[in-house]
């Protein structure tokens, strides 16, 4: 290379690790316009380094350069920015007085912050007709580099402006406007080529939002919307935004009387209601019937422990802050975020042989984790919830077979749910404790067990706690949100810090591996996303009400408490309302109970009923036996999709 | 009555309300022998105006006058007192430079405080015997009164003796010794005529204790005993004695591994291991069943409340020095003291009409109370206990019917636990809420399902709550030994507290009344009062283990966990023990398994069974299906005392 070419020329490197030589001063677009001209024409933006720029920013000797073209993830955040100008503009034409703030895009879309201007949701469509107007107008979108102080005269009547431009000056002497027809704002960019390409966007809601974030500063207007490359993409997020808000958890939780929290009780504390209950008694007698079959013991814990427990356990120096703490007398105590302690502290009380493992510890154990105020939602984020926990004190060469117990009990509930999901595999992490022997004898174990439970899973090199390696479950909701689902933990720390031991054969002290498992993981969350997977439709064993007996006229309701009686083996009600039948079908589709059985003077006539489900479906004349026996089905093999009537 | 008369006699008050005229200058015994010289000669104190005092103590004009004889609770008080004296004789002759501190007779008997001593529990015995000899020599035990001048100087080597008698010289000028042969002590009394009377006595133990109970103060030594006025009694006692130790649920709890309370997790606070769950379990699904029956609705409510929840119920004021309470932000937590303010949140968070009551809400909910850690023992009293708590919200018509129907479930309970017990009806104090009108209705409603349900019971005049009248029933161990129990209570404050209300059917808000219920109270004290009634020998529907498969000799092991697999809707166990049968149906009655299936080549040839019970009674060549038919029955009907096995 000779010296006149490495001064004109640098290097720059492609997501594939090929190098390109361009020249010295070349931009984003012109590295795009080097790989190939049709590349160089698609370019919005690119990445430098792993930052997103404007295409017309400038490349360094040895940037990893990324091109952004407009069917990417980049592309549609660069879009959603720019759809931010295009309010922005829109809003400074209806409000002229409106100071900006900022306006970057989000994950779902957009929003732009402004002060002096009185804004509802009733001024969205006003504003968005404008924007339209914008759109329609299709103005070049300009980037331009200005001086400070030149920065300084066009943003006079922009005071949160100039407080970002005084941030920015500190570094540079220049900064960049982007410009569209008669607006243009401070901005590091990118945008897209022209107001044109924002054609599917929305305004969603308006919110308040401190300037900065800091609840010290000014109180500004927040407008949220929401932009995609097309139209069909924008309708389908609408929809599932939507279909969200319909199968909220908070909203149906409501309708159901399925919980609630109150401001009076306290925040993040769910209270449950009947309802809501009976569906987590179910859930619990579900998972205890797997775990007793499998041979689980039952323990109580208190909720409260002295804090020299979770200074043992090593709980205390990682979950101080999260902790409910409080003294009595010189002594300190705190609300248990984990039941591990509790339960290695009974294991603790008594000495084992070789021969008394597996011990198998069961709790459904409530704890008390101090998440931020501002954090907590519904059942999403709680201060208390519930654990379906499990602990099992194992000799080391009873790792497999318990493993692959618990894991026969994972497949039975999500195959009852029929949730999709993923597995993985987290290995040892860098820092971790443990030989080498027990680790690599561990991580085969899993690794065996899992590929003969699972078509497919993946390995997370280095991820595992630094306790042990774990087997973590993911599972897809209806909504195909992602949760964290059932788990299974070695853990080679907690023996030692507790000091557990067993007697071996050899009559030696053995330290056993603990095995932390949770299949629902929190009751809390399980329960909401099954709320909102379900909509509310439980499957008939879960179901609050499982049966409502609807009379046609007062004339038969001695047949229907006849009925009822007959089946009182499940939770069935007879509806008493004064209304007509067909208003007590709605109520009844309303409260989303699985099955109906309407009586009248035909039915009460032959001893038969007719049958109605939440699809609305319904058949006449149909043996109260029958029904019963399918029924008592159902809800023993806990099905999901019964076939009792035809579509 | 003339003037000398007058001046010369006094009249005194007799228990049955007779006067009766004496000497101005009588004392206790000249009133005795005024009665009747029989009375006279077997009077040992006196009761005026209801202070036990010496016989020879003086009486006043106006007195209230009990002769106390050797045969009643005052005249073991006083007798215990006396020993008290012979064991500080007896110490005094053993150890010369003792310093006593005081010796007071007690409920179960008496002690002595002595300083520098150095006494253990092998010293006993060599001052029992030296006791023995005082009470032999039968010394008269003499009261005189003397100066304080005199005293301090009777009392030169006793400092603890000088303090007191100072506290006496603030308000007397004489102060009263006892003497007895060589030994005297500054003491009020009074005592029985001689040593020869304190024949029945035991020494039980040695204590520290601090002088005046003041732990700034020096520690003594305490040597507790008992005396009774007949040797067969002290024996009844002592026999009593060895049985509740015997008894004691904390020794019990660890041999069954029950439950601990462990430094590490905190004091009061119990942890239930396996077995202690099992029979909790169990407990509480005989509740859950009633409760199911009865219309119950089981709600979960967080053991955490904003302390605004107990501001609003009331208990803030009344609870909150024994409550745990920290902050969170401004904002002021407390675990819960009881259950029924988060039930009243979840009834006031609905609407409710007339029809839809009595809504009835379960939940056993533990609870959190701070008691003195001094005061905590065992599962007696504890930090955290949980209670089988019932809430109904009813209208005032429907109050008849719920208390009926709570009775009912009461019986049950207790029938099935065969518990002797007491019931009161407690009704309105004076100071109350609510009107005239309800609580004569609500008393009289009480009162006639009391009549209709009970054979006897005892009304305490002004003794309910503030809030509404309520029933107790108090049950009795098999150490005769009363307990708090089931408890009916009406509660017109709560709903007013927290604006409970329904619509009624003349679409007016009405305001419901609340009934507390709660059968066996607290899970914690029933299972404690259980275990010492029971000794540990569970009914069998309650054993942690029901069955356990003895096989004779390894060849029999196979068909012992056939015989298993057979009974294990049971919790049934197989000894796998290497030990002779001997050793294993010792190990098994050590364990307390109600039945033990023992099988060896006999049995196995035939098919059959031997089986032994608790009671060591063994029946050869059972049918396998008989006995599980008996195990069912007794099981399903909760029996105490099967019949399987004759005497």
């Amino acid at each position: 290379m000779s010296q006149s070419e490495s001064e004109s020329q640098i290097t720059v490197v492609l997501p594939d690790g090929t190098e390109l030589a361009v020249d010295a001063d070349a931009s984003v677009e012109d590295v795009a316009y080097e790989i190939g001209p049709g590349l160089g024409r698609d370019t919005v933006a690119g990445k430098v380094d792993g930052d997103l720029v404007a295409k017309e920013a400038p490349v360094h000797d040895g940037a990893e350069i990324e091109i952004v073209t407009d069917g990417s993830d980049e592309y549609r955040r660069v879009l959603r920015h720019s759809a931010a100008h295009v309010l922005a503009q829109a809003v400074l034409r209806e409000y002229p007085d409106a100071k900006l703030a900022i306006g970057p895009p989000t994950d779902e879309g957009f929003y732009y912050d402004f002060d002096d201007v009185d804004l509802d949701e009733g001024d969205l469509a006003g504003i968005v007709e404008e924007m339209e107007a914008i759109v329609e107008s299709d103005y070049d979108i300009e980037r331009e580099e200005v001086s400070v102080a030149e920065a300084e005269e066009r943003l006079a009547d922009q005071p949160y402006k100039l407080e970002l431009l005084e941030d920015l000056a500190e570094n540079d002497e220049t900064v960049t406007f982007y410009s569209q027809g008669e607006f243009e704002d401070l901005c590091a960019g990118p945008h897209v080529a022209s107001t044109g390409e924002v054609e599917a966007f929305d305004l969603r809601e308006i919110a308040a939002a401190y300037w900065r974030g800091d609840e010290d500063n000014e109180m500004l207007t927040r407008v949220y919307g929401t932009a995609f490359e097309k139209e069909s993409k924008l309708e389908a997020f609408l929809e599932r935004k939507a279909e969200a808000e319909r199968r909220d958890h908070r909203k149906i939780g409501r309708d159901m009387n399925l919980f609630s929290i109150q401001e009076v009780t306290g925040p993040g504390l769910p209270l449950y209601h009947p309802p809501g209950k009976t569906v987590l008694r179910e859930l619990s007698a579900f998972i205890e019937d797997l775990n007793l079959d499998a041979g689980y013991e039952y323990v109580e814990t208190p909720h409260v422990f002295k804090t020299d427990l979770w200074k043992q356990s090593g709980h205390y120096d990682n979950y101080e802050d999260d902790m409910f703490l409080f003294h009595v007398g010189d002594d300190e105590y705190g609300l248990k975020p984990m039941n591990c302690p509790g339960h290695a502290a009974i294991f603790q009380d008594h000495s084992w042989s070789y021969r008394e493992l597996p011990v198998r510890y069961a709790e459904d154990g409530k704890v008390y984790r101090k998440e931020q105020r501002g954090e907590l939602s519904g059942l999403s984020r709680v201060w208390s919830f519930t654990i379906d926990d499990g602990h099992l004190f194992v000799r080391p060469d009873q790792i497999e077979q318990e493993v692959e117990q618990i894991m026969d009990a994972i497949d039975v509930v999500l195959e009852t749910f029929e949730l999709d999901y993923e597995v993985a595999l987290a290995t040892r992490p860098e820092k971790s404790m443990g030989s080498d022997e027990i680790w690599e004898r561990a991580e085969s174990i899993l690794e065996r067990v899992l590929s003969e439970h699972e078509d497919e899973y993946v390995i997370e090199e280095g991820d595992g706690a630094f306790y042990g390696p774990k087997i973590d479950f993911a599972f897809e909701d209806a909504l195909g949100r992602k949760w964290d689902g059932p788990t299974v933990q070695l853990d080679f720390n907690m023996p030692e810090r507790f000091d557990l031991s067993y007697v071996g054969e050899d009559n030696e002290e053995h330290r056993p591996v603990v095995i932390h498992r949770g299949i629902y993981g929190s009751y809390e969350r399980f329960f909401m996303v099954l709320i909102e997977h379900f909509e509310g439709k439980f499957p008939f064993w879960l179901a609050p009400e499982q049966v409502r007996v609807l009379p046609i006229s007062d004339d038969n309701l001695e047949y229907a408490y006849e009925v009822a009686e007959q089946f009182d083996e499940f939770r069935v009600e007879v509806s008493t309302r004064d209304a007509t039948l067909e208003r007590k079908i709605r109520q009844a589709h309303d409260d989303r109970v699985p099955y109906q059985i309407i009586v009248g003077d035909d039915e009460e006539a032959d001893g038969n009923i007719s049958v109605r489900d939440r699809k609305e479906r319904q058949e006449y004349d149909v043996e109260r036996d029958a029904f019963l026996a399918h029924l008592q089905a159902e809800n023993g093999e806990k099905r999901l999709n019964p076939d009792f009537l035809a579509d």
